[in-house]
């Protein structure tokens, strides 16, 4: 059996369908492209995944990375990868032209992105960490940094990581304890330890580069007093006589459950005498710097979140079409043919289900990185400053809806494999542990529900939310005319009335009481995200919809591949978002029963 | 950190008050036993299971069985595990005294069993298999087979396996081809493939016993034309001059997610001429007789689904008690202590549904022990069949609900540790792959689905539920002198009676079209599984609220201990519950999106 890891044709729907990424064309950034260099861009992306990224997808998995107390070792292939990336032009693709980029629109990197994570997340972590370091530094730090820096993590000499959480902090970043003193010459000597660091070692680059965050002495307490810097691995020559190693030491490995082709370190800053660090940008701003990676990441976490679900997806899709076994219900006779399990009522449920999680999840992330795009190269100011009110809004439940339910479509694939689905010798259980990880990293679901309802949602006079409200307002009128689909959009409706209902008694509550209002803000999310996705799929549907009535005449695959859109809307707007009800339900009467478990009663 | 598997409090709960465990006592079998005995019996499983279970739990999943096209390997500990178990007597635990058994009662065997399980889920799958097999030549076969089988199955020298499934038809039985042509001596010789066998071969005792299923030569098609035959490893020298090897070959190990201390095995019989196989019963009657083993292990893979939830749950209560993290959000003061995670109320929530799920499905299992119990040893003949049929009707609710759940609470645990817990360091990842294989062995949850609307609910015009839901109705009025319980009574009541009319609404559909009929039994599986559980939950809570309201002085400890079992109750029936709305909506109107998705749509 043959895996596929993406279909082109759903990245091209998505991109030129779904959204209108050919309007970029337009923009002065990108007038010089045209649709052949995106789509070559893509082909490009998908021949490294292929040829470079999945051929150690496995065993990577199977001989995780060690350190023997000096080096670490990865499997060869990784090495390859990385290079067969980094001499694309990836890791420098959407810098301009005269930085040395290719100056190509954040949804087109994200999309290459997604072949390359699809077919080795393990691997891709070390580019996807890289390219988000490289922005923060591209974004805030010294012309003099940029210059030493840049260069070499744009032509894949150096890897980036980011390097936020401690052993006694975990997601809490106002405890960070982690120490910078100003030397003589500017920099700044680090001490103390990094916990979790993605890509903290490795023996791919020449040089790594830890983007820390760190107290500097006399700082103010929390959150306000956390500054940003640049602690390389070693010291290049170029500021040196002679590169020298860097006062930071690999402390040990961590070993995961998935994703093991990423090292996941235990990091040492000072044992001996001090790291030394370079600030970015000013003094105790360094964690609103921080947030541009971190945001990045979100989007990133979730994009790789759907399309590990989306390989699984598509694995079992494919084994149910070739596997016999049973025979139907109504069928009594034992000397019948056994007929391919896709025929089994049950398994096109759980396919149908993953593929409303997979399609509506890569849907949504892409969805948010031509927001991002808006954001900066839209050309209005209003325009751009709507796209980032509206990024920002969804940028919790980018990163935890496909976490959460993309991994769910891990877990119905095994169940469609059955026993197969549980063995090694095939791929399903490997992307289950793999994709577990992303309802933890960059935030576990817990920080992106306060987030949600604590910050994002009441921001600037609920924004962000407004701007929502009538997006999908805008959906909603379009499908007046389809008696089919305004079925749906009515469903949508009623639930966008009840949120908005629930949203304004949540954000009252809010405000006396922070704790018991933020308290079941868990199910706020799993409800918000259960409302985005469900317009995520009626705007598919949309489009799916007008070109089946164009009357123009369809090819039976393009007719197929339409049809199979509008039944996974029907699906998830009849099966997933009914589930708001109850919901809202313990929102509205503001449900204590959690919060009132005490310690001591368990 | 010590590892809590199971806390005797809560089993001593289940088996004393929530289970009138001491009335079996007054049973002609049980007059010879006390509470001491039953008591004794349960300590002694927990030594087995702290001393040779746990201590190689870790070990066992890192260095999974090996075959070296000769031998498997198991860690040692493995060898040790079985003796201690064996040379306790649990093999031989539940059978009579004359049969040089303890005579005790099911539910006692459980319950040890569930302390073995959770000290180690992969190497209590070989006493697990062999109780079961054990019991079905105690049941069917022969006296000759009997008296040359069961005292060394009994006594720890042979195991035993269940060997259905088949490369080629998997779940469906009707297709088993695994042939059985008669000898001379009155034997049979098999010839075929097995495979997913768990147990199917290992090094730990002197000769495996293995329960096949095979088809005689011109048997009738499908499942009535299925024999059942004990086919050993070895041919014991009993039988012939001296012990020869049988035509039963391991064709080779599979490498599973979890579980991985038991061998997963495929076989082959009959390579070399034929293996000797000896009939069970009558011929054609395998598969009736093979449910009894089944159902058992039905009832043991919910036992061990909740224990691996509930030994997860206490690790990540144990954590999120001493982890501080954090501040509450109305403390603005970053200078102010951490708190330990507990006190975030999302973490609680977490907590909390794990709770109710792990200490739920396992109340659920040890009941359904206690309905088998009363099958066998209940007074009255009418007592026997009442308890046979509510059992037979709630087999694939206990068998998939805690497979589903109490996985699920696993995943919360991992959560719960954030990074830590997706990392080996911590038990988490280990018990959560584990756990993941209990939705798919003994029945995936669609195989439970068809079995309970299918042929359990309709069975005997409803006998089974009738008597759940007069059983129900008792514990209902039971309520009605306590207010708060009232409320959760009346949402029982209530979802009861929509359960009612859907139930009906199915049947009649069932009856017209069986394909369309049971399209969704998913759906309704886990609706009832609802209102099973909340049920399950509120005779708790009544337990509970009684003891809160005696006036007698409970200590700290107690009142603390009943009060967390309402507050679970009240979490169960308020936040799971509801979510049958939804469900039952989809049912009643007979939603066909799933039914009518085409293959070519995907």
């Amino acid at each position: 059996m043959s895996e596929q890891y993406l279909v082109d044709r759903d990245i091209e729907f998505l991109l030129y369908e779904f959204l209108d990424t050919e309007a970029l064309l337009q923009r002065p950034r990108y007038r010089e492209h045209s649709r052949e260099v995106f789509d070559a861009t893509l082909g490009t992306a998908k021949t490294i995944a292929e040829k470079y990224f999945a051929n150690h997808y496995t065993k990577g998995d199977a001989c995780e990375p060690t350190f023997d107390g000096e080096n670490v070792t990865l499997v060869e292939e990784t090495h390859k990868a990385w290079n067969a990336f980094a001499e694309a032009g990836f890791l420098a693709a959407h810098y301009d032209f005269d930085e040395g980029g290719m100056q190509l629109p954040e949804v087109i990197l994200r999309s290459a992105m997604a072949y390359i994570n699809a077919a080795n997340v393990g691997s891709a972590a070390y580019p996807f960490l890289t390219l988000g370091a490289a922005n923060l530094v591209h974004s805030f730090a010294s012309e003099e940094l940029k210059n030493r820096y840049l260069p070499p993590m744009m032509d894949g000499r150096y890897a980036g990581t980011m390097a936020l959480t401690e052993p006694d902090q975990g997601s809490a970043l106002a405890d960070i304890r982690t120490t910078a003193t100003p030397a003589e010459d500017g920099s700044y000597r680090l001490r103390g330890q990094k916990m979790f660091i993605s890509g903290g070692d490795q023996p791919i680059t020449e040089n790594i580069v830890h983007l820390v965050l760190a107290r500097i002495k006399d700082a103010p307490p929390g959150v306000k007093g956390i500054s940003l810097f640049l602690v390389p691995k070693f010291i290049p020559a170029s500021d040196v006589s002679e590169a020298t190693r860097n006062d930071v030491q690999l402390a040990g490995l961590l070993h995961k459950m998935g994703y093991r082709n990423t090292t996941s370190t235990v990091l040492s800053f000072g044992e001996n005498g001090g790291a030394i660090g370079y600030l970015i940008g000013e003094p105790h701003k360094g964690l609103s710097y921080m947030f541009q990676m971190m945001n990045e990441a979100r989007i990133g976490v979730g994009t790789g979140a759907a399309v590990l679900g989306y390989r699984g997806y598509r694995h079992a899709l494919q084994y149910a079409k070739e596997r016999p076994q049973g025979r139907l219900p109504s069928n009594r006779d034992p000397q019948s043919k056994q007929v391919p399990i896709i025929q089994h009522a049950d398994v096109r449920r759980m396919l149908l289900m993953q593929k409303s999680y997979v399609e509506g999840g890569l849907a949504l992330c892409l969805y948010a990185s031509s927001l991002f795009e808006d954001a900066h190269s839209a050309e209005s100011e209003s325009e751009r400053q709507q796209a980032a009110e509206l990024l920002d809004l969804l940028t919790p439940i980018v990163k935890s809806w496909p976490s959460r339910y993309c991994l769910k479509a891990n877990d119905l694939a095994i169940q469609v494999l059955g026993g197969s689905g549980y063995i090694r010798e095939y791929p399903l259980e490997q992307l289950y542990r793999d994709n577990r990880l992303n309802p933890i990293h960059e935030g576990t679901e817990g920080i992106q529900a306060m987030d949600l309802l604590g910050r994002k949602v009441p921001a600037k006079g609920l924004a962000g939310y407004k701007i929502l409200a009538g997006e999908i307002g805008k959906t909603i009128a379009a499908c007046s005319g389809d008696a089919e689909l305004l079925v749906l959009a009515q469903c949508l409706g009623d639930s966008l009335t009840r949120l908005n209902g629930t949203t304004e008694n949540l954000l009252g509550k809010l405000a006396t009481d922070a704790d018991l209002g933020l308290a079941n803000a868990a199910l706020y999310l799993d409800a918000f995200g259960r409302v985005v996705v469900s317009w995520i799929w009626l705007r598919q549907a949309l489009i799916a919809s007008q070109k089946l009535s164009t009357g123009s005449a369809l090819s039976d695959e393009e007719e197929n591949f339409y049809r199979g859109k509008l039944q996974a809307a029907r699906f998830y707007i009849q099966w997933e978002l009914p589930e708001i009800g109850p919901q809202l339900a313990l929102l509205d009467t503001g449900n204590r029963v959690p919060f009132d478990m005490q310690r001591d009663w368990f």
